[in-house]
């Protein structure tokens, strides 16, 4: 049975990464290991109704089971509700829940709800705690582990947010199995990501994988290595840059025109993990182009991409004039120059910050369908 | 000339409270000598149109001759629009001039403008820089150094909010020759409570001053050394204590039964020095009456409120069980104990979790009208 634990260990606090099957089920016993819950402790479960059904009970059970004071806060569910006004919920339910500076908010969901979550926990009484209970694998293997929270603003996606870590991130890979197979792809974009930008073993055990583009076919020890190996990417990267001042920029690989994409198609076409992923083709051809890296490596990188069966094709119709001005108002732009990560070999990326745009015209072009 | 730098040594980040005579026409040069402002630089000074129309015009040329590319946000003047409402304003505005994540928010004005720019500039991209600069004796003493930020919730204040440095803190005394009377009085709280919970010379000083009801009154020197020993204390307990994990919880001598009295009142009849001011009285009167502290010293608290000219008596129509109820939803709450600070000499106060209701009623039908 997978149980692993990954430590953070960051200058503020340290917390730990469960990756542990069934474990969502021991919630409340793992939090009291880590002196995380005691009698009488207030929790406000954050969830959708959707989630909760499958997931809530068990959570619930395991949390009053720990001695804890637990009530939930259902929020509707999808990125169009990652807003002002559904934060504006959660403030409600901790008030009348009377949560104290020593409580906390669990988040179990997907991205939505861990970014959601995580920011009113960094935004409630100047600050309480979070623990992250992923039930999504793009949740699992990015939003829940860094501390990075926040909501959209109609005019860009996170750019209302705060940096504030969890007590812990619980990671039970069995609530993959009820994961809409298109999450699932989209996911595996940012697991394809960490093999790209910090993990070659990590994508020669993608590229040596029979399947990838279902989760039952994938096998318990093979779905447990790439949770392992990504979050240890991630944990890794952040340790070293919590605040996104150097390294930790990185993670951005195939995110500068992956936003761009999800933005101009109203995020309706695309979702995240699809359009990171042709975010990543776009990048990776971006760097061959400046001579960066190699075909070959773009091509390896182009071959995991359609495994998965994520897209490959860049929209046909997309007016690349449009795709140029939005980069420019991205929250990642530093003194007007937009910055790219460019893979220079696999496992090895750099930080650019002066990719002429004809350059960048020219690599969509070539990936439009 | 009034000048003194006041250094603010955090562990993740340092930085300086300016007090300066006339310094507001100097903030570009006093920004520049701190390297906090470069050719290009963004930034986004938030005001109230009230206080723009007197100090605006002076902080933008200063701004623009050290080179910055500066903008202006006016927001409307009052506690009652501490809101997410107001809030989204300065994210729309900052969005509108394309803050990055190496620009900075200038706050102008009271408390009010401070804490909600400085929450607007702790959670767009995740947090950028903000440069206090208080017009207001009660921000320039309390809320402008710190990194306390926040908004209102219909139900309480500063119950969204978060802990944020700000990068520097220019208090220009000038400024305050056209406060109103009622804020300065009001703003005299907090410095009597300096003397009180830290500072025994200041409250020495205080007795010894002839006359304390009006600024213009007070003199340079004695105003001076009154913004200097007030911030030097704020700093000290800051210093010790960012996060209000233990210490820093002594600046909230007063504040307890004033916020509560706030409330009740609806934020109408006191505004927040005087119902501090009540506040102090009370947990004064709590202290003597559990025998902390002398009957002489809570005399002489007393006099000093009266010197100020500060509503020395609660309402006697107020009804304190509504005054209880109200303690206990506190965000300051720890277990659902009712945290007080309480004075044991002038100069030294306690934290103190277990006072029974019965003497906290008892101490406020004594000091009511």
């Amino acid at each position: 049975m997978l149980s692993r634990s990954i430590p953070v260990n960051l200058p503020n606090q340290a917390y730990k990464v469960v990756i542990q099957a069934g474990g969502q089920a021991d919630l409340g016993s793992i939090l009291q290991a880590q002196g995380l819950v005691k009698p009488g402790q207030k929790l406000l479960v954050v969830s959708n109704s959707q989630i909760f059904r499958h997931y809530g009970p068990d959570i619930m059970d395991s949390l009053l089971n720990a001695g804890a004071d637990v009530e939930k806060c259902l929020i509707p569910a999808g990125e169009r509700y990652k807003t002002p006004k559904t934060l504006q919920k959660i403030y409600d339910a901790a008030l009348a829940h009377r949560l104290e500076r020593g409580s906390a908010l669990v988040a179990l969901g997907g991205g939505v709800v861990g970014d959601m979550t995580g920011f009113a926990a960094a935004t409630w009484l100047r600050g309480i705690g979070v623990i992250q209970v992923p039930t999504s694998l793009l949740a699992m293997v990015d939003a829940a582990i860094g501390g990075k929270t926040g909501v959209n603003h109609p005019q860009g996606k996170n750019l209302i947010g705060a940096f504030h870590q969890p007590r812990l991130v619980l990671i039970d890979p069995h609530t993959l199995q009820t994961l809409p197979r298109r999450e699932f792809r989209a996911a595996m974009a940012e697991v394809i990501k960490y093999g790209v930008i910090w993990d070659a073993e990590l994508f020669d055990l993608l590229e040596n994988a029979l399947v990838l583009d279902r989760v039952e076919a994938l096998g318990d020890d093979l779905l447990g290595q790439i949770l392992i190996r990504s979050c240890q990417a991630k944990v890794d990267v952040v340790t070293k840059d919590e605040r996104e001042s150097g390294l930790r920029a990185i993670l951005n690989y195939g995110h500068t025109l992956g936003h761009a994409l999800e933005s101009i198609t109203q995020y309706r076409q695309f979702n995240h993990g699809e359009a990171v992923g042709l975010g990543m083709l776009a990048a990776g051809e971006i760097a061959v182009r400046m001579g960066l890296w190699t075909e070959v490596d773009q091509s390896r990188q182009m071959q995991l991409v359609e495994k998965v069966k994520l897209p490959s094709a860049w929209p046909g119709d997309l007016d690349l004039d449009t795709v140029l001005t939005l980069l420019s108002s991205d929250k990642k732009v530093k003194d007007g120059q937009v910055r790219f990560i460019l893979p220079q070999a696999i496992g090895q990326v750099i930080i650019h910050d002066q990719v002429p745009p004809a350059i960048i015209r020219g690599a969509i072009q070539s990936l439009q369908a």
